[in-house]
């Protein structure tokens, strides 16, 4: 397969269908804001997120279908100790996902979103349906993305494949409705790829961009920012193809996660960013296609180091500050039910003419 | 009414009923968060919010029946150009509420919460019950606090009967199953009071903690302040005694707030605070009591320049940081959504080995 390939040019296709914010859609939000029963400028952020909504949608509506989609994939780098968890734990999450007794369950429901899970390449044979506590999709492209340490990681083929995963993944979701999406992720050993595809894009130390992920201590720490600088000197993959920093260092769910962003951004669907992973994700596909970045909204800030680095390159203020560090979804999950109240201000909020109120002179 | 008077004596009885947060209860919780599927502590905040509302409530539950209670009063400090809008708008506001219009009827239908509206005193005649978007409290002591550039706002019997009609809110909360209040307040001019009481409490000149309000400029945040701190020259309330500092320069539906948060600490009702005004209610509460402090949570950090001050005076980092400056208890309904997902975590997720996933060696 090349870059002229049929996924190539979907992806091209997709890219080049991404909008600008509509902004006829924001001066009509603008508008309503100053009419509203409220001090101007009183809701603060709140309002900032609703005319940014609006100006993704294109309209101004209620948030009626959310959903979290969790995309999830192996690393061999897992190998060379860059998590307290064995690669196995990421299929035993996926179990329990779909049993309903993970964090991502709770957080979910508690945001009245529906719960998707997509294996896009972890270790081992597919992951088989069990319970119905989160739909599963399996969609994979390989059992796991190999150790870049030692080579890279995927193909450009697997990874244009794994992009695709995730473009058809928020194409369907689109059909059923889904009008805001909560990406997350689950891939023992993905703070590592995401260290070393940030360092990459931004040109930084991996130190800057390296933190503890799962619990490493200070030691582990600088031994994985050692592993991320020695594997993109050997890559030496060029920051100014998004692709082939994924293809080098990055993963499966990773790449998923870039075409759903991409996708959503296409279908004029809001994306709520969790933390550094998922982070990751949007910078690549904001790379691949700036008017994505507008179409984010950042739901937390991670303590991984490298997430306030990427917020900033993205332009995104986080929601929530909670210290969060688990992924999975959980962050952006947390961000969903004031990302909705921010859309209802607009519906349901009276204007001060509506309601017989003095407004200011 | 003298301080051994039957409202004094009820007041001291509440406070002296407010007991430390239920360590047995919190060492539960902690043990279990570390059993949970998830790293140890990647929750974060959320965690520690979980951890204090076992340590509050005495026991690990979900939350399931929230409130959000908005106090009501006037000022008749308003006169004296303190704020853009006047008086009358506290009246028109609460209709609004009344009917569905305001910005809390959204964000408390948001968060599951029944919104209580209570006229503790607003300028003109009671409060006439229209219609049911909201339930309406009468139950006033005067009509409006006086101007307290001029005299005193309130009398010391006032204050104690203010305070009386919080907890008897609170009291009746209890019985229909509440399980957690957020607290907000509708005034114009009540700023300016809380104000002066965090100037008086802490000992700061005015200028320290003293904003914008509902939009002043700042002449405007200048001349609030200067009248502050004369008015403090003049009444010199004993920063030791908040009963006094209130009556000196608070309002009515201030002291009620004081009174609901006294209350609910003695019930073991977790209390989430809004913004600015809210947060010097609870810095009186928790100086008549210092139990009541471990048994807030602050839902957001408003742009009031006092507010920190509050908080920091109170020890409690806010959940939402989004630039809110509205009040009507906005800030508390949109951080009770992450209050209750916090309970929930405890409750609803699976340890390691209910989910069969191996743990971290």
């Amino acid at each position: 397969m090349t870059e002229g390939s049929a996924g190539a040019r979907l992806l091209g296709d997709v890219i080049s269908s991404i909008a600008p914010l509509d902004t006829r859609a924001e001066g009509t939000a603008l508008a309503r804001l100053d009419q509203l029963t409220k001090p101007p400028g009183s809701l603060g952020r709140l309002e900032a997120i609703a005319v940014q909504l609006a100006g993704i949608r294109g309209s101004v509506a209620t948030i009626e279908r959310p959903a979290v989609v969790i995309f999830a994939g192996d690393h061999d780098i897992a190998r060379q100790a860059v998590s307290p968890y064995p690669s196995e734990v990421t299929r035993q999450m996926i179990g329990t996902y779909l049993r309903g007794g993970a964090a991502i369950n709770v957080l979910a429901d508690a945001a009245g979103a529906e719960l998707v899970v997509v294996d896009v390449g972890v270790a081992g044979p597919p992951i088989e349906p069990t319970v119905a506590a989160a739909r599963l999709i399996v969609d994979r492209i390989r059992s796991g993305a190999r150790d870049f340490s030692c080579e890279p990681a995927l193909t450009r083929e697997e990874t244009i494949a794994a992009v695709d995963v995730g473009r058809r993944v928020v194409d369907e979701l689109a059909t059923t409705g889904v009008d805001v999406i909560g990406v997350g992720e689950m891939g023992i050993g993905n703070t590592t790829a995401s260290s070393a595809i940030v360092a990459s894009l931004t040109g930084r130390p991996a130190l800057d961009v390296t933190g503890r992920g799962a619990g490493l201590d200070d030691n582990g720490v600088h031994r994985k920012a050692e592993l991320i600088d020695l594997a993109l000197q050997r890559h030496r993959p060029d920051p100014s193809d998004p692709i082939g920093v994924v293809t080098a260092v990055g993963g499966l769910e990773i790449a998923a996660l870039v075409g759903a962003i991409l996708a959503a951004g296409s279908r004029r669907i809001p994306v709520v960013l969790d933390g550094f992973i998922t982070g990751a994700a949007a910078l690549l596909a904001s790379r691949l296609a700036p008017n994505v970045a507008p179409r984010l909204i950042a739901g937390h800030l991670s303590v991984e180091p490298g997430h306030r680095i990427v917020l900033d390159e993205l332009g995104l203020e986080p929601i929530l500050d909670l210290d969060l560090r688990l992924g999975e979804g959980s962050g952006a999950a947390l961000a969903i039910p004031t990302v909705r109240a921010a859309a209802r201000i607009l519906v349901e909020m009276s204007t001060f003419d509506e309601a017989g109120v003095t407004n200011r002179d």
